[in-house]
């Protein structure tokens, strides 16, 4: 059986919490939905902000909904080398040791000590995916995507929940490289 | 036998003709060499130029000498968006049906009504190399590449030719969606 799942392309985006909302936005500021995202629950919103890194500042960057328990920024290694700060290679909530940052809102601005960090990629399955695809949480697998410019990608995590939606998630690097777009399915092989 | 090839990433560049050369920097002027690159008589130049597109204009783009029977910019798929144009996968060289653009000198400024392109992935190889590895002018091969990001490059080009170096040229997104830097050795694999 092919294991199919759709990709879904991440631009730069912030996870922020409610104390750090109310910072950058404002005493009881609550998160604009503009829509919702793939995973259940998640969600991009209309407030933006500016990161400011070493070398330059990245303007206009969204935050994903919900307020989450720590800040965290998600940049692509091309990010990373224009902001001047090391790009790290992180599984999403694995902050520690990584790079801060600046983030300035309109009612105010925030520094982190560490929080940014190039998410890595991973496939998320819902418990009845895993099950059909015979995959557990945790499980490392390749996925191949794209055509002309297809590419195999090594090293994918399989997360598993019975809150998750079957969805591979990789940065505008990795999807540009494999010259797809959202939506486009891969193959999970092993 | 591992058929292992040192892989370069290439940024955003430009090659033109000696006739685009004098109108962007005046009569006469001849290339300035700053490096020699990977392949024997290629060069980076000290010239840059400003790339106008539809919607932003890319600044100080560097001319990669020697100069070239036809002008050619070579672009990742995000300069594309940004530029705002579309971004087609070609081999060097294919320019016909791609998208123009202005481009801008000290001196003077050209428009190409064709010649921007996202260059497609390739290896070179020394006629010798091409003996050893048991691989002949346009096969397609893949190409493993990186480790805790690790990629395998499909659809991969061979170039064979008594004046090319063992090298495989990808752009700087493949190279970030693999994890990589330039020198990195790859796997031919088929």
């Amino acid at each position: 059986m092919e294991k199919l799942v759709p990709v879904s392309l991440s631009n730069r985006h912030i996870h922020v919490t409610k104390e750090h909302l109310e910072i950058l936005f404002g005493e009881g500021h609550e998160l604009t939905k503009t829509k919702d995202l793939s995973q259940p629950g998640q969600f991009a919103c209309d407030e933006k902000v500016d990161i400011v890194g070493p070398k330059s500042t990245l303007k206009g960057v969204r935050i994903l909904g919900p307020v989450r328990p720590e800040t965290q920024l998600e940049i692509s290694l091309y990010d990373a080398r224009t902001m001047g700060v090391d790009g790290i290679v992180r599984p999403s909530g694995n902050i520690k040791g990584t790079p801060g940052c600046t983030i300035i809102g309109t009612k105010g601005q925030v520094e982190i000590k560490e929080g940014v960090i190039v998410a890595s990629r991973h496939v998320h399955l819902h418990t009845s995916d895993s099950e059909k695809f015979g995959l557990k949480d945790k499980d490392i697998v390749k996925v191949k995507v794209g055509k002309e410019r297809g590419v195999i990608f090594e090293n994918v995590m399989v997360r598993v929940h019975p809150t998750y939606a079957l969805d591979m998630h990789i940065d505008i690097e990795e999807g540009n490289a494999a010259g797809i777009g959202n939506g486009t399915m891969g193959e999970i092989i092993r």
